[in-house]
């Protein structure tokens, strides 16, 4: 059983592109510069949020950090957006999720510029993705398949089944892992809250992504020896071990169903890591212009 | 054993779309109006132009029909698109593919307007579609999704095979069957040119969609009693019964699936005949604005 190391394989892209925007700068050329945008005060959008930033400046990108707060109008974020559209300093933006109830998170996502979308939320990235072209793919699915890429786990005539069918996670990795290029051509099995009989989806499974967010879910019974598993689920569950009172929980049942893995993610430490290395990796094109001219 | 008559929903939609037209006349509505770009003298495209042209006029929608050389500029045609794009009258276009090699499909499709795109190919339809935000569902998609519904097919929980990826049929249909809406929510598995043992998943669906383009590809030893087959395939094989010299061919053996089948969809009359009536659907949509604005 190999542990997928997602922590160690962060860390070395984002000292590779900490070397590549150091090159950049000595060439003369602009410094890469992602803004984030945070509406109100939830604890774990700030966290989320200051972490970027601060993975961002690691790296020697120029960052902004536009607050709002809980009760800004709708127009005025509208308005940012606008703004960060129109200015040709900021490379990439994003607007952390969720907003509060009163916006039009759609409406809000759809306003972002396509080329600055780092977080590949807008429809035309999601589309661009489905059709095979050039986009931003969203941070979770693009720091799975370059995990997977690292490790090099042969995906193609595998079947994949994928728990839970989020747009963030669950739907975009379902789509990656069916397409028609070297780090896909699985047969896809998108498996959710309707599916029946789930087990004898995931038994037959060569590699499982289970996305769904209820804590040690996928038990040992449920998956085949040699079997790759990656463990999107990030729980907070009460704990008296910590000093923080809670421990991060995967959707799988670690110690039981790692035995039987060729691969697996722990839960922290396996496709957490990724997402911050996807963001910047995005940023990093949107500023060399690698999708869009 | 039901024959899935898409030939006789297919008239139904489009007599009901006539008479909405005439009610929208009398009130003094806007005649609606779709206009199709054909390039070069491919005789099937130009089959396909004529017959969509030919639906339009007979639901009362005003039709131009646009012809180009093969061998006209790009940069012609993208004229063409804008000048549709803003021209007032026409509700929706589409520039039928496939285009000469000299041409790039993808730039002429992401100038289309999203909100005129009524063959719902431009990256924004899809990745709205993706979203289940409101958009234009492709032809044929629609067309199949249009006919599980008036025949009250159950799909929730409903283990859906969709055999084929590619952007016009099967890679959406993959994506609309596990939606969480009323007709989604299947549990669906994508296999395609790569998959192993397709077989072993056949045998376990409950509903079967078949767009691969290979005539008779499913047997019946492929599929379980009571299965729903959807024939997506339709391949001209030659043939001394016919006097134009060939015959239509679905992706099924259609005389020994058929029996084994609760639902399944003849070819020709099956799926063919909806993909017109999504079309005119579609572009009543545009003409009422009931996606965009």
């Amino acid at each position: 059983m190999t542990l997928i190391d997602g922590k160690k394989i962060s860390q070395e892209i984002q000292a590779s592109i900490a070397q590549e925007v150091q090159n950049m700068i000595a060439a003369g050329k602009k410094q890469p510069h992602l803004a984030a945008v945070l509406v109100g005060n939830d604890g774990g959008s700030e966290t989320y949020v200051t972490a970027k930033i601060k993975a961002c400046e690691n790296v020697g990108f120029k960052s902004t950090f536009i607050r709002h707060p809980d009760y800004v109008t709708e127009e005025k974020l509208l308005q940012t957006v606008y703004d960060l559209n129109n200015n040709d300093d900021i490379d990439g933006f994003i607007v952390q999720l969720p907003l509060p109830r009163h916006i039009n998170e759609h409406k809000v996502l759809e306003a972002i510029d396509p080329k600055k979308d780092v977080d590949g939320f807008h429809p035309i990235n999601v589309g661009r993705m489905v059709l095979n072209l050039p986009c931003y793919v969203s941070a979770t699915p693009y720091g799975i398949v370059q995990l997977l890429e690292k490790y090099n786990i042969e995906t193609s005539g595998k079947h994949c089944v994928v728990i839970g069918r989020s747009h963030i996670v669950g739907s975009p990795m379902s789509i990656l892992m069916a397409k028609n290029t070297s780090l896909g051509n699985c047969t896809v099995t998108l498996c959710h809250s309707k599916t029946k009989d789930l087990k004898s989806f995931t038994q037959n499974a060569d590699i499982i992504i289970c996305a769904l967010g209820s804590p040690e879910f996928l038990k040992a019974d449920m998956v085949k020896d040699g079997v790759v598993v990656i463990d999107v689920g990030t729980t907070r569950v009460a704990s008296t071990e910590t000093k923080s009172g809670y421990k991060l929980k995967g959707d799988v049942k670690f110690d039981e169903v790692a035995p039987k893995c060729s691969y697996i993610t722990p839960v922290p430490g396996g496709v957490g890591p990724m997402t911050i290395a996807s963001l910047i990796k995005n940023t990093l094109s949107a500023a060399k212009k690698g999708i869009y001219k």
